[in-house]
């Protein structure tokens, strides 16, 4: 029987979270939604799936220091350091191969380590309902029934259900990139299109088959990492991940695939795409302040209402008569912005960028 | 000829500019409203006028250290400190003892250590009016002519010109309280009253005969401290503040003075009350933002705009879409505050003193 391991993508650099995000400290190295950092949380999700010695994480350089410092019990030789940032698909072949190399048999869940799902138990069943249909063929998807006409996501487009008394699973009939506003409103309503998560299943095997037949390059350099591995040849490995197409696996292969299989994403998913999602992964007071505070950072509201605050570090933060704002106070930097502005933030940091200040990033 | 003494009352505490002012750093102290503390300021402002040796400070113990240390040139002799605080009046009478035991004939100009005005020749020029007007009798206060029917002033009502060439000069008819907005409106209109500055000039004796006339126990203090003073008895001094009524000069003097002259402040004069005064001192980036910003502190503001924005030490503060709002942050503590709320900062420092936080105070 194949054995199950999950592979957790924390490449990303993540600039939505200024100040508190960095270019050495993004999003999933924060404890944005709750007391620990995102990756921790999103490791403790899979080990009951997984068991401690089938985790792994894909990073870069940069961030396995910070990753290993933050999860001491974390076994370093399974933090895989990607040679350079390449998308999704490369990720995946690099994460499939090093997998492989040490059990052929693996069925994989790929996750992105900076997405908040709740309760583990619910997570925990929704993935075993998605890796008991992946089979030599079968890839799987996880599609998030909306609950809003989301702007900001692609959408997966239902199929049949591969089994009537089962339909949290369905055959995929097409990937939909962030739909303006109307055609969102239709995705809602026809209650036949999920939000991708991002969350996949697949047997090694199946994804080797599928890149042959989608994406002929991806699998070479599949080929060439999975042997160069089991040669102990780290520069080949190197080398055959720069080769491979810099794409993402949705495009590369997913959209192609012919079996592939959506599966409802039963527990609760936020991808915390921004500071005004922390409204709803975190409990409000009863002005509907929500409050993200580390490592003795507090804060006093007084006539407040409807904000956001992240604080780390020991500091106040005194909200006096404001409403609808994102505050947030890291290290030497203060972030005081609307919240409906703040899905636009990369246009301060691109800001910073222009003005030659990368020591603020 | 009588000589000019300058006496900077420095003991306020202030908690409309929390978190920059606190107990121990109150609004005199810090740079608020420029470059240097408006201690040092308003020092500045006076030396010309009375040369190095005939400037003092009147304080309170805890500040005496901060001031000393803020003013190094400051000879620590002439900072006097008040045993205890009991408002204006035994405050005046400690200085005119002080003075006069050093200088029977000195001449008295009185002023706040915490108001900006500009220029200092225009400051001196309208000072020299005043002090030319005191004599054996006559007190002088200075008004300035009202700009806006401001209802945080009280208010002077002038009577005839003391001289039909010289406008400048008047009688004093009456001391108003702080308005309500109609009767603001119809100081403004009326052009014959002026918000009373706080700044008085005098001759020691005719204060001392002023008092003797309206304020007989704040004479006798006055006498008492000037013997012990003399007789070197510190002891005396204190044990004679301490019986002097707790009232304002205005109350127990200058209202009843038969012998009052208000000169106009000639020069541009703010009290910078609160955040938002800022905005009248400072000058605006071109989106109306107006910076006060010490010790490597910084601000970048996008999309911003009509901000007042205080920030010491090194830290950058982001304003990023957000508009009329006050931003401080100083030490461990950040504010955040619409401008149009900022004048009732003592609430929010009320509601700390309740949850016991003095630590932020």
């Amino acid at each position: 029987m194949s054995s199950l391991h999950a592979v957790i993508m924390a490449g990303g650099s993540g600039t939505r979270f200024w100040p508190a995000s960095r270019r050495d400290r993004p999003k999933q190295l924060l404890p944005i939604a709750g007391g620990v950092p995102m990756i921790e949380a999103t490791v403790a999700r899979v080990l009951p799936l997984c068991g401690r010695d089938n985790v792994w994480i894909v990073t870069n350089r940069a961030q396995k220091k910070h990753i290993a410092r933050l999860l001491l019990d974390f076994p370093v030789e399974r933090i895989l350091v990607e040679p350079e940032p390449r998308d999704t698909a490369p990720c995946i072949a690099f994460a499939t191969a090093t997998i492989a190399a040490v059990d052929p048999d693996a069925t994989l869940v790929v996750l992105p380590a900076d997405h908040v799902i709740e309760p583990h138990d619910e997570f925990e069943r929704m993935l075993r309902r998605g890796t008991a249909l992946c089979d030599e063929r079968t890839l799987v998807t996880f599609g998030v029934p909306p609950t809003f006409p989301a702007t900001g996501y692609g959408y997966l487009e239902l199929g049949d259900p591969i089994d009537a008394a089962a339909p949290a699973a369905a055959a995929v009939r097409s990937f939909r990139e962030k739909p303006d506003e109307a055609t969102a409103r239709g995705f809602l309503a026809a209650g036949t299109f999920r939000w991708n998560s991002g969350i996949l299943a697949f047997r090694a095997a199946a994804m080797r088959a599928a890149m042959a037949e989608h994406a002929p390059e991806l699998a070479e350099a599949t080929d060439r990492m999975l042997e160069a591995l089991r040669g102990g040849n780290a520069g080949s490995v190197t080398r055959a991940f720069k080769r491979a197409p810099k794409i993402s696996i949705d495009y590369a292969v997913m959209e192609k695939a012919a079996h592939l299989v959506a599966v409802d994403c039963t527990a609760r998913w936020d991808d915390v795409g921004s500071f005004p999602a922390l409204a709803r992964v975190l409990p409000a007071d009863r002005h509907g302040n929500h409050l993200s505070l580390h490592a003795d950072a507090e804060a006093i509201a007084l006539d407040a209402a409807d904000n956001v605050v992240y604080g780390e570090g020991k500091r106040t933060i005194a909200l006096f008569g404001v409403q609808g704002l994102v505050v947030c106070a890291v290290g030497d930097a203060v972030l005081v912005c609307p919240k409906d502005r703040a899905d636009d933030l990369k246009r301060l940091v691109q800001e910073l960028t222009d003005r030659g200040r990368q020591d603020l990033l």
